[in-house]
């Protein structure tokens, strides 16, 4: 049976529209630029959502959660930053059916709230580091909506914390990147990740340093799939968060913001999606194993359900499809558009010799295995399913990624799709806006040898060029 | 020390107010009747919303997200339905910087969107049932809010079911009330429930039926902490969701809606606390034991990391206090108003005799342990905590209930704190109407010995009569 998905190749767009459509992965609402995230889309969301969490907590930062609706006034208070946000914003100027006083918004960030509240709680160093996290819907407005990569609202976490010093805030701010950020997308998501600076012009606005994570998608464009920002003292002034130190004095506080949001479903797939729909890696597969019945005989049904319990008793996710009135084909063309990693198909044939077909969705490799070690082999599957599509992803990135010295270089490499690396220094702030002219940003600032520099303004930088998402 | 509390008995609702403060458990937002959730009051939400998320997957339900915003067209499709609502809608007329052509309502539930969903999903009986389940915020402008009981944004789940059959549903809405709702109640937050029926003038609009579940707060008054509905096939019809039965005819589905909200902290503070705080079950505290080292010498501390390392290897949620520059009478206050159930404390003098004191939140026991034995002791006090307060709260509860032969009667049981129960028969909904007037309200129609009616309209039903929140 084809493939109800246009090929990637073909037309990327298109492609990840219907690889979602027919993944059953999510809907447009009924209010534009809104989502409906179906329950194969939102398993995939509360895996990550789990994985991240945990993290989060590992680092010491606690959940909380603040008001959808901000009052107008709290968005003045950090100008520089409010300005970016003003024509995202909706607006709620009625409620309890009457004209409201003061409108109120609806949040597109709780970073005014929440730093209001940490400014209340915060009294004296002893109550530092105050670690706070949120889980939430945020809304920003947008006129040109993607499923997943752009939706007027999204779901998302976000951090926000308070230091005593500057060295601390940062080392929070790294510990947070490396820690929560790369181990889950590089882990769990399978989705290799350049850790970089982000130019002055990209940068978070009102942070003094903003550390991204650069994923590369199918099409070689860049993904953001998560920041880190060094916030300095400017909230702190803007929201009076001062502290007594140790020594008796007053002290504004030093702090970090950072988030992930649904925006990484969107980065699942298109890292790893191909013309037969999703691949999931297994730590975020709501399925990591479907028990196929090809066709429903004692013995086949028999050999079917032992193995889901088998595979249940082995703490993984499995599901039995004996829905035999449906095509075998029709069957099989379902589960690998919904990226099920590991497919046993359990029929007569094969079972008359002891034997079971085992199918790997992400190299399509399709094998007979005996029955009493098709437990062992799916296992064994998952994991390579989980590092392979990792290492594929990697080797993709790496034959897409071309060294350039110029913009000019940098242009025609990106245009074939990929990453371009020039000396940053040469490149500079000029460089940056001639090549936004062609659609091109720098993602990000790295040193030669890819580890974090200290600075952004550190000589020698590369910067990774790109168009992106 | 004294208490930071104001007597419970003295003054029931500042009482309540003064335990959300102390025990830092939530705020008051910055937009009036919205709630800031801090993260002691979070991390409660958190374990119960575990708990319930768990059960409803066990129950076959899935989860799903729908959007925020919802066109007002939407909501007067229902017209019974909606009419409950309008006046505690709040209403989006600008985004993204402009005046919209239809404003969007921010949703007071999901009903309506889900609905329209569900319609579009099912197709056949082979499609039923769906079962669909939502985590989000929802808005109800509240003109006298109260923390955790009535906030205009509050956090919830509504799961939405359709059905091929009416006894399906009906057996799918006491599910969720059994398995889910009273086991969570029960079993974690150690509140018993009464199960029932809605009188017709109590039963959400649009069902056929509504079981209830409520409890009896620490005033006597009740809280309905959870519903569950039989909508019959009203929305079905209203939002066109049809199948193809397996006879090949085209039928309306039979469905059912049920949801909880953060108002279980509410039920949970108020059912529990005393004039020291809040008192927690063991199953939803954040932390279950707490270390307190008295003095920090090296005897002692060594003490005290040995037990939060024996505590948290056998999976306690446990935390050291050694804020020894705090004193040891002010870090006791705490804890009790934070509600931890067991206090472990290390001091030079006890451990001199090779023992600790452990101490009981809920009875205020207090005893000396033998160092040995401290983790065992304390996995055994919280097991008693547990099923202590469930066994308290019982008999709280039967202490002021009072059988009542009229309406008079009743009005009189009820003033003095507490559940009348009178013949359904003989009260009637005129007699209903005339309590009202008292503002007591029926809270759920139940058979004499317990077990839940088929029908609202039994004979011999006993109406359960109380002040409510």
């Amino acid at each position: 049976m084809a493939s109800p998905v246009t090929p990637r190749s073909q037309d990327f767009p298109r492609w990840y529209q219907d690889v979602i459509t027919q993944a059953e992965l999510a809907d447009n609402g009924p209010v534009r630029g809104t989502m409906v995230i179906r329950p194969w889309g939102y398993a995939i969301w509360e895996r990550i959502q789990a994985e991240i969490d945990r993290r989060i907590k590992e680092a010491g930062a606690e959940n909380a959660y603040f008001p959808l609706f901000i009052p107008e006034s709290y968005l003045t208070r950090e100008a520089e930053h409010v300005e970016g946000f003003s024509p995202e914003l909706a607006v709620v100027t009625h409620g309890g059916g009457r004209q409201l006083d003061e409108p109120v918004v609806v949040r597109p960030t709780s970073e005014t709230v929440i730093n209001s509240f940490i400014a209340k709680w915060v009294h004296s160093y002893r109550d530092l580091p105050m670690l706070v996290n949120q889980w939430a819907n945020v809304v920003r407005w947008e006129l040109r909506p993607r499923l997943f990569l752009r939706t007027s609202e999204f779901l998302w976490q976000e951090g926000h914390t308070a230091h005593v010093s500057e060295e601390d805030a940062r080392l929070y701010a790294l510990r947070i990147l490396r820690e929560v950020y790369q181990s889950t997308m590089e882990d769990v998501l399978s989705v290799p990740i350049l850790l970089g600076h982000k130019t002055r012009r990209e940068r978070f606005a009102g942070a003094i340093r903003t550390w991204t994570c650069e994923g590369m998608m199918g099409d070689g464009k860049a993904l953001q799939m998560g920041t880190s920002h060094e916030l300095g003292q400017n909230f702190a002034r803007a929201f009076g968060i001062q502290f007594t130190s140790e020594a008796g004095t007053q002290e504004y506080a030093w702090q970090t913001s950072w988030g992930v949001s649904t925006r990484l479903v969107g980065a699942l797939i298109m890292a790893h999606g191909d013309d037969a729909g999703l691949r999931l890696p297994p730590a975020l597969a709501p399925v990591e194993v479907v028990v196929v019945l090809i066709r429903d005989e004692e013995a086949t049904r028999a050999a079917a359900q032992q193995l889901v319990s088998e595979l249940a008793a082995a703490s993984r996710r499995v599901r039995l499809d004996d829905r035999v009135a449906t095509s075998f084909g029709r069957r099989s063309v379902e589960w690998e558009l919904k990226g099920v990693p590991v497919r046993l198909e359990v029929g007569p044939r094969d079972l008359a010799e002891g034997q079971v077909t085992l199918v790997r969705r992400d190299i399509q490799e399709k094998r007979t295995v005996a029955l009493a070690g098709a437990v062992t082999e799916s296992v064994a599957a998952l994991a390579a399913v989980q590092s392979g599509l990792l290492a594929e992803a990697l080797q993709a990135r790496e034959e897409r990624t071309f060294s350039a010295s110029g913009g000019d270089e940098a242009v025609e490499a990106v245009e074939a799709g990929g990453f371009a690396l020039l000396p940053w220094d040469a490149l500079g702030e000029e460089g940056e806006t001639r090549l936004a002219g062609s659609g091109l940003t720098v993602r990000c600032l790295r040193r030669p040898d890819g580890t974090l520099a200290e600075a952004d303004d550190e000589s020698g930088l590369i910067a990774v060029v790109a168009k992106a998402y």
